[in-house]
């Protein structure tokens, strides 16, 4: 053996543990088990035929090409494609302005590779994509939090944050914010909101990352400009995927961003993996050539609007009273929550007893809090599954209630 | 625009720059040129016709399975089969052993991320692997290089720069080593090297980083035991890709060690892009299951040995005297030599105008030296371009040759 393997171990590794929600999956794998932990798509939404078919040409025309080597930018089709879709609704980037990713959790890898040393600070939401803190830690980052209301991050409270932290001489590198539906509740800010952030941005000189898996997945309500269409001064970077609304497996993604910060990513990426694979690049353009995409989208969204009314029906019939949620416009996720008395974490063991699962909400807090939050995901399964899995649920936490009342505390 | 956006970039970033040879790949996309300078394998050789079979199975029989998300550690497919690779070949490992990666440069990312901290030293060998050295450094890392001979890294070399090392308190972190027909010089390790280098790892408690590649592109000689194989002590990591003998357009590679230290790669690669693409991963598990890789190893090898016996009987034909070249056994490239006083970089220019392109050799070294080498590609082009492209090269060489000899030095 390797003598003290652990003092090999970079200090960035050491400080980084397996996703709590990863291990979660793991557990509720049991097929009695309804899981709500997950944060899929709808499989059977998958465009399988449509992809068959692109695929089979892009094998036949251009095989040599879209097996090759890639250039770090990405497929030149791709990123002309999507600069297109961008500029359709009014966003006037270029093609110098995207580059590729292996979805967007490698943009958020990037994001952290490039802007943060050991120690930096970032400011995210109070809760967060778990996915991105890991993301910003595993650089070392320090993480500050900032609380949402129904609208999404307080402004007043971001700017307070900002001069607490000036107090310390502290400049944070970024904000990370997820405008949209965010992960894990499903809120999303309105177009107001969105410029108090970007001017507070601004007034600090602080960058934004504009994180939006979700964007494209809306099925009520007004889409809201983006913070990069808002942004007059260059410092959104956005990220996209086609995760949400096309299919996870590819891993494509995108970074938009000025010029100068793309750059960056293409070194940084370079280094990283070269390139995304061309193949699912090759596909993925021929397939929004074909519009085929924006058919999916379609397709996806109003699938997702039905889940979602389901699933808030069904827990206005099941839930007891106490219980509360969002009630999202788009997006996979809407967050639960508890009465106060109840920890989500410790109450997940009797969730499992009832065979029903959850993601425990304080996973997406940075300080710790939300103890009596979940995120509970509503597009993964069919309506029959989500029902079912809502009366579990309800059962559970009905007698957790009831424990909690009945046990005299100390 | 951001206020002194320069001040936000990471000091990683910073000491990063684009890939030289990515670079130069660009310079040569004229199509009057004839470059050597790239790494791509012959994409007449890709096997289209078995992989739109396979892909068209898979999207009918286990779409909803190969367009969703994956686990991080990979497609368990496509690990059973790698591992039963493994085993057939005599190496003991088991699935927990073995990670997907986006490619082994994503092998490479990984290792810095799980054992660098900025100022950390690793040991290469002189010349070695761009693309390793440049994630290596985007953690900060410090690089120390060691010649080789005509049997790879030099062992006595490598203790002596361990011991001087040691002098000033620096333990490295690992050695990186490609034993089989390495890049940039084409040069294999015989099994008693590769012995005499875990040797040395073992005696002074170092990680050994096998980059494999190259390994299954043998067209003469004899296979030699990997240093995975060869291994007792659970210090080799090995990183294995599928770029080379079926296609880089997937992105798939992986990486074999002791359970330990996977188990952190995999918590890294979490932070980093959650999964390697699992549609990708799944037409490759199916592509070795239908005994097509073995089938496509046997076509590609048998191609790059008539190319290279050509290349070097071009090279016989043409070249001026008094310059050298490697002969592999195996592998994507050649290294030749130029007399000491012509500098293979300044003599680029020169050669661009001969319409012909190459990497200069100092590219691959960290230290700056080989000035006067340069790697060559013989997989990419048919035998009538290389022959063309050679015969360019040699009139460029013996131009220079004259123009050196001619002017007289102050």
């Amino acid at each position: 053996m390797v003598n003290e393997l652990e003092s090999f171990f970079s200090h960035n590794i050491k400080g980084m543990k397996r996703s709590a929600i990863r291990e979660i999956l793991k557990l509720t794998q049991r097929p009695e088990i309804i899981s709500f932990a997950g944060g899929l798509p709808d499989p059977t939404l998958f465009p399988t035929t449509e992809l068959a078919e692109v695929t089979a040409e892009v094998l036949k025309n251009e095989g040599t090409l879209a097996l090759q080597y890639g250039t770090t930018e990405g497929d030149p089709l791709l990123r002309k494609l999507l600069v297109e879709r961008y500029q359709k609704q009014g966003v006037n980037i270029q093609e110098k302005n995207l580059i590729i990713t292996t979805a967007s959790q490698q943009g958020l890898d990037l994001s952290a590779k490039i802007f943060i040393n050991p120690n930096d600070t970032v400011i995210c939401g109070l809760p967060s994509y778990l996915g991105a803190l890991s993301a910003f830690v595993s650089y070392g980052a320090n993480i500050e939090g900032v609380s949402l209301d129904e609208h999404g991050m307080r402004s007043d409270l971001l700017e307070a944050k900002i001069l607490e932290l000036r107090e310390k001489g502290i400049h944070p590198k970024f904000i990370y914010t997820i405008p949209d539906f965010q992960n894990p509740t499903g809120i999303s800010m309105p177009e107001w909101r969105r410029i108090e952030i970007i001017a507070i941005a601004e007034k600090y000189n602080i960058i934004i990352l504009e994180d939006a898996p979700y964007r494209e997945v809306r099925f009520a309500g007004i889409p809201q400009k983006t913070m990069l269409e808002l942004d007059r001064s260059g410092r959104v970077i956005q990220l996209g995927t086609f995760s949400k609304v096309f299919v996870p497996g590819f891993r494509i993604g995108w970074v938009v961003a000025n010029e100068e910060i793309i750059d960056k990513f293409v070194v940084a990426k370079q280094a990283t993996d070269l390139c995304t694979p061309a193949f699912v690049q090759r596909i993925s353009a021929r397939f929004i050539e074909k519009g085929y995409l924006d058919k999916n989208i379609a397709v996806v969204t109003s699938a997702y609007k039905q889940k979602q009314e389901h699933f808030i029906k069904c827990l206005q019939e099941y839930m007891p009273k106490d219980v509360t949620w969002t009630t999202p416009d788009g997006g996979l996720f809407l967050f639960l929550t508890l009465p106060e008395y109840i920890d989500a974490s410790e109450f997940f063991q009797t969730a499992i007893e009832q065979k029903v699962a959850f993601v425990p909400g304080t996973s997406f807090y940075c300080n710790g809090e939300g103890k009596n939050t979940m995120r509970l995901n509503f597009s993964f399964m069919n309506l029959e599954k989500n029902e079912e899995g809502i009366k579990r649920l309800a059962k559970a936490i009905a007698l957790e209630i009831t424990a909690k009342k009945t046990t005299p505390t100390f």
